[in-house]
């Protein structure tokens, strides 16, 4: 049985979202258990709609709920032994819940989870990891935005992480890795990137392959199964590439309204266009992943339906089925164990070219 | 008149695109005289199909060229005062030439400019910006590449020098400018984006309107003429958009070839398609600029063919003609005239909330 923790009162909308998405996860997920947290009067009427939860779920009333404008620190303060997000994430501490899914305020899941959980021994920093369409399947990027800048320490860990993560995800033995870097062979400034590098092929960690640098179009050609980088540009490559999609999709739709021609050739042609929304869909690859914390966070897009709310309780729930916290363990003691010894080494040969 | 020096050489093709974009750009630009450059066998051939430029242009043969491969330390050491790429941004030194227009390596003309130019006596450090196609219009993102890593000071140059190649292109007297930022409010890290904001709103600039952060979406959304970032994630972001429009583009292609229903769905729709690839075609709106140096200096993309060539001679034809270095240099100066007054405000300031 594994056990599901969800802040019911999360998102941009309403809370049947979360709720929705429980319902829909049930139906193909015979071993699950929820325990929803959240305020009485919104949460029961929505819960007595679907009562195909009733006998796999117990609902918590909580005092409050974390809004999705409040600061990290402001949310922490308020909602610390009071608020739906930080009872969901306590759940995990206690043991009464296997991983937790939140589509609240990520800031401030963040910083509950961080001081609630604590993190891995063996993890310096946490890191959020998304799941990113690829046009091979799909890839891990990570740190997307918990924290600004890495060292290349935090960056292999980061690695580590990651690789985790798609093997309890897609069952891959050994996922290629590549660090996020610009096409500038003798750029200054990248010095962490290259001796993460320099780290990465010399440690030989067991659960990952490292394949070198990939630049900002490799993320989406999936040319790696993980892609490292720190949570600034990871942030802003997420972001660059939702806002690329949309506006393609903006500048199309209202092309092929403009004449009766294109209007039937798209109503003809639908059916490519839905394969389209399909792939790119971020309901489908919903859920960002907390990592490095001692315990499985899941965060929901705040603006996902219920079908995305399902992915991201489907993400917690293969982690745990999975092992994930395992995985990333031995791997991290692995890294850190030897880590002495690799940063003794010359910098000289972090310093030298490298490129996939 | 103005006058462009071109390296024939560059680029990942054939010197044809280079002479076939001058072709392009004399039919409508009458004021116009080219400065070839290059290797006497490989061009002069490609020129006798070109009857049309014989009267506007000259040729100067030279020794060798600039490599596609080489290192910028390397190209600038075996090309000084040899290559086609050096004597082509040696006529705008030396006042033969208005703008130099080059697809041959960045890194490589990058360094040749530097050394060869210098730096404007206001601007700290050079900066590459690019024009990237939006759903209002266009606009423009620097730095792409140039340099890793921004001080606020070096933040501010940017928007300046931006703020004055969109003036130029555009002919808007106020354009809006925002700093490129993740969307957490107490984010670690950003103090020298805090900073700059908090300069750029106290400073009251002639030539640009200061919005406050943006986020990687607005990019494509078109939230702001000019979008300021250090030049990783500048590139990372290009890169990502370029890899995110190419991947929706081979999804649909082979999705439309999937059935012969959404073939001919395509085949009426194709004029959304042609309206898609029009707004999003890459030679459009072709021409990286060299910013902060003393001349004025294209970087045509290395794959761009005639059409995008000619695009960067556009670019550069306009930047000369709308006096775009004494737009930068007098707002550049007007800052670092006040720069101390404002470093030496509070920094509380700079580091409370800010965004769009």
């Amino acid at each position: 049985m594994i056990r599901i923790s969800v802040d019911v009162m999360g998102g941009d909308y309403d809370p049947e979202v979360a709720i929705a998405g429980a319902a829909i996860v049930q139906k193909y997920l015979s071993n699950i258990y929820f325990l929803f947290y959240g305020i009485e009067e919104v949460v029961k009427p929505v819960l007595k709609k679907y009562p195909c939860l009733d006998s796999i779920s117990r609902f918590f009333p909580t005092e409050s709920y974390t809004r999705m404008d409040e600061k990290p620190s402001q949310a922490l303060r308020n909602g610390r032994g009071k608020s739906s997000m930080w009872y969901a994430i306590e759940a995990v501490k206690n043991g009464e819940a296997d991983a937790c899914v939140s589509a609240g305020n990520t800031g401030a899941l963040m910083a509950m989870s961080y001081f609630c959980l604590k993190m891995l021994a063996e993890a310096e920093r946490p890191g959020i990891a998304g799941i990113w369409p690829t046009l091979r399947s799909e890839s891990i990027v990570l740190d997307i935005g918990a924290t600004i800048g890495a060292s290349a320490s935090q960056l292999v860990d980061l690695a580590v992480m990651g690789a985790g993560m798609f093997r309890a995800l897609y069952h891959t033995e050994k996922p290629s890795v590549g660090l996020l870097n610009v096409g500038v062979e003798e750029a200054k400034g990248l010095y962490e990137i290259k001796k993460a590098g320099m780290i990465l092929r010399e440690v030989q960690l067991e659960g990952l392959e490292y394949k070198g640098f990939v630049e900002g179009n490799d993320i989406g050609k999936g040319t790696v199964d993980v892609v490292v980088t720190e949570g600034f540009s990871g942030n802003i490559a997420l972001k660059t590439a939702e806002g690329t999609a949309r506006q393609i999709a903006e500048i199309l739709n209202s092309a092929m309204r403009s004449s009766f021609l294109t209007s039937l050739g798209y109503f003809l042609s639908r059916r490519a266009f839905r394969t389209l929304k399909n792939k790119m869909d971020p309901d489908r690859v919903n859920g960002g992943v907390l990592l490095g914390l001692n315990g499985v966070v899941i965060k929901s897009h705040g603006s996902a339906n219920a079908n995305g709310f399902a992915s991201a309780i489907r993400v917690g729930y293969e982690m745990v089925n999975n092992g994930l916290l395992k995985k990333i363990t031995a791997d991290l003691r692995r890294f850190h164990e030897n880590k002495e010894t690799l940063f003794d080494q010359e910098d000289e040969a972090a310093m030298s070219g490298e490129s996939l």
